[in-house]
């Protein structure tokens, strides 16, 4: 059901930049990226950002589609939210030992899976704290194995395949050579919550809680730009399936890369803003968030989001790579380990995970919080708070909360810092509040939350178990 | 919040067509439109279709995307599904006296507004049997006063506002001035399936059961091309809604016109296949279901897809009409007749309908069908059927019946008709059928079937009232 592409050329031509001198870029300094002091890219020359000229063909009834106003600048478009300071990150000493040893990491990550390879999340209030944007180092982190060393002088992409003009692109090549775009995306791992799916019976992954997601602003050249330049085949020529593959070596899964893949149709479409990003917050990406380059597809569950890019091949069949079948699916629940090996379930496309599902969780009152009952606090309001996001573009409409198990809910106030893209798409998380009496806290049978999507859809009451404990959004 | 612009001139021009001269279409004759014995056109010079000229100017990496190949007769992609043929429409005897004395309809057809205007879903079980594509006679029918005589060789959509080319386009321009696209797209009222609600507590919506829903190929110009031939103008400009008008005189609404908006982006997003649809299954449009011309909307709500259209106006703010606001909303379920217009809560932006959420429907067993249990019903499984749709291209990837009220689930096999469109998009809904032993069934404490699509959202359990009784699908 799968296959992969050999390149068609054993030699890499170049691949040129538009003729045309392109101008220095206008945005203000701090909307482009900045060194950090700890930053790998030290020394290497990270070059100043640039876009390429504008097209100078453009039919003239097409143009009022390309009447781009410029980008706003996200800091200021989301200044008022930004917290992003935090404690240097530092060598850690669960680290010691591992090949990880060398990567400087927040102290506050919990980690899930033992000492290596990493996979955390910050503490669920820290999170929220922050709020909109959350700090790169406080992003939660999903590694299959130890984080390669990417050197910004020396790293290509390769785009090969079924493209007329195979390259072997630079990173100077990558930020100068396309325009660069930004979009502010909530990363969300697909086995966010699955803690909860473990307490009813174990799945086969490990305890994520409900902080298994997190908000930055990325940057980077878009796929399809990438694509186009590269001369991408047609869908006669069999060119469907656009396939990215990292750099690790990993433990498991027959010793291969990390890859998997997205269609054609997605690849190509300019609403979805998948980019080869190769900034986060304004600043390099970090080691563990796939530096100097990863691919981002807002919207879509992080395991699709290749870290530390190597090659992009355009195939006729999806990804052959075993992470792209064996992980990231969500099984119907009479499905286990032994019957979804036995009956081949990993290999049936409808259980392929992409989009995100809506989700919504409480993160006030905390886990264990206790709210004392006395004369004072049952005077006022205690206001609950949360996180809601959706898939594919879609924006929450709708948060509700209930204090008796369903029978009636509160509508909550949303907050949704977000601008959608020019084709109307949501790529974040929101945030919801509600205040309730304390008495009625007291009387409260169970209290959960559900939110809904633009599509009027909402989230199921129960658990629905799966195999690998993904997408679990029951209220 | 909502605001109309006038025309900014008071004479249009003729808007020209493209200045070579459009080649003659190449299809196979039957997927053009052929023409009823019953039908208005006669007489009235309906033209043979043809195809503008492809874009003379495409940049090169642009060039990809263009290799269209050419577009399958529907006929013969959906072929062995068709079963269009039905008995003849006839004058009514409950139409005598109305104003739509004039129109032939299918006789099976269920009224569920009294005898005017007409408010009808086929029988059930007819509907299944004539599969994939329903026969336009029997498509359900919203309509919300007396139907418009149309006129071909009169006609006009006016398409005016925030565009540089005001123009008036005739139906011979429309049909073949622009590219005729065909996409097969299934309608839903937002009413499908409220006599649920309104059996638990009384909506202020008539009784739908579960047949609110029909599949059609539609045929027509696409919109996208339509703004931009009349020089739409930009986002700065505040061309940022496109409002659609009908022809009718409605009783209600304060003696308006039919009408709604879509977004700029909606409008212009080739993904979105949104027509301005003359022919439906090969046929010119039925007086039902907009003769000459409707709005098509594929993934979204038919009270969106304006029929009889006469006006396209693009403005800043969303349409001002009646039917825009005080229809096609879910509310909260707390929200009461009185509260919505107290609180104004038919404006809050948040509860408007757009695209469909996901649902599923059992249509075998019918409702009151009786199975004898004997010893030879008992020995062979008996074949549960249903069908299942969901909104905004999004593809159904999972069908799942319980016998046990929800506490185990049978997967069922999908029968998936429909070719995506080339972003990937699925329109059209999809049959799911489950044998099951007739001795499970003797035992079944509650039947019920629940959908999933490709974003891993499913429907809640719980019916979840609102005042319109919209958009019910619990399972």
């Amino acid at each position: 059901m799968a296959a992969s592409v050999e390149p068609r050329q054993s030699s890499f031509g170049r691949l040129d930049a538009p003729a045309t001198a392109p101008p220095a870029r206008n945005g203000s300094s701090n909307g482009g990226i900045r060194r950090r002091a700890d930053s790998p890219v030290r020394g290497c020359g990270f070059p100043p950002l640039i876009s390429p000229p504008r097209k100078a063909i453009v039919e003239e009834e097409e143009q009022d589609e390309e009447d781009e106003e410029p980008e706003e600048d996200w800091r200021e478009a989301y200044g008022s939210q930004l917290q992003l300071e935090v404690e240097p990150s530092t060598r850690d000493p669960r680290d010691e030992g591992t090949a990880d040893a060398w990567i400087d990491r927040n102290p506050s990550l919990i980690r899930l899976t033992g000492k290596h390879p990493l996979n955390c999340e910050p503490p669920l209030a820290r999170l929220m704290h922050h709020g909109f944007i959350t700090p790169a180092p406080l992003h939660y982190v999903r590694n299959h194995g130890a984080v390669p060393k990417g050197d910004w002088a020396t790293w290509t992409v390769e785009v090969t395949g079924l493209v007329r003009r195979p390259a072997r692109l630079t990173m100077d090549e990558l930020a100068n050579g396309f325009a660069a775009a930004e979009v502010p995306a909530t990363l969300v791992c697909a086995g966010n919550r699955r803690k909860e799916q473990n307490m009813v019976q174990q799945t086969v992954g490990f305890n994520w809680g409900a902080a298994g997601v997190s908000t930055s602003v990325w940057r980077g050249a878009r796929l399809r730009e990438v694509l186009l330049r590269c001369g991408i085949m047609s869908r006669k020529g069999q060119a469907l399936n656009v396939c990215f593959e990292g750099a690790e070596d990993l433990p498991g899964g027959g010793g291969s890369k990390y890859g998997t893949s997205v269609t054609r149709e997605w690849a190509l479409d300019p609403s979805r803003d998948i980019l080869l990003a190769y900034a986060q917050n304004g600043e390099p990406l970090l080691p563990d968030h796939g530096f100097p380059v990863r691919v981002l597809i807002p919207g879509c569950i992080g395991g699709r989001m290749v870290k530390w890019l190597r090659r992009i091949v355009v195939t006729p069949a999806e990804s052959d790579n075993y992470y792209h079948f064996k992980d990231n699916r969500v099984l119907p629940s009479h499905v286990d380990a032994e019957l979804a090996n036995a009956e081949a379930w990993w290999y049936r496309p409808e259980y392929i995970i992409n989009e995100l599902n809506t989700n919504s969780v409480i993160t006030t009152p905390g886990h264990d919080e206790i709210l004392p009952i006395n004369a004072f606090t049952t005077q006022r309001a205690y206001t609950m708070k949360g996180y809601a996001y959706s898939g594919g573009g879609k924006k929450i409409t709708r948060v509700e909360v209930t204090l008796d198990g369903g029978e009636s809910w509160m509508l909550c106030t949303l907050d949704i810092p977000e601008k959608p893209n020019k084709y109307g798409r949501y790529w974040c998380w929101c945030f919801w509040s509600v205040e309730i009496e304390v008495l009625d806290l007291l009387g409260a049978k169970e209290v959960a939350v559900r939110a809904w999507d633009q599509t009027h859809n909402t989230q199921p009451e129960k658990l629905i178990w799966n195999l690998m404990g993904m997408m679990n959004n029951c209220w």
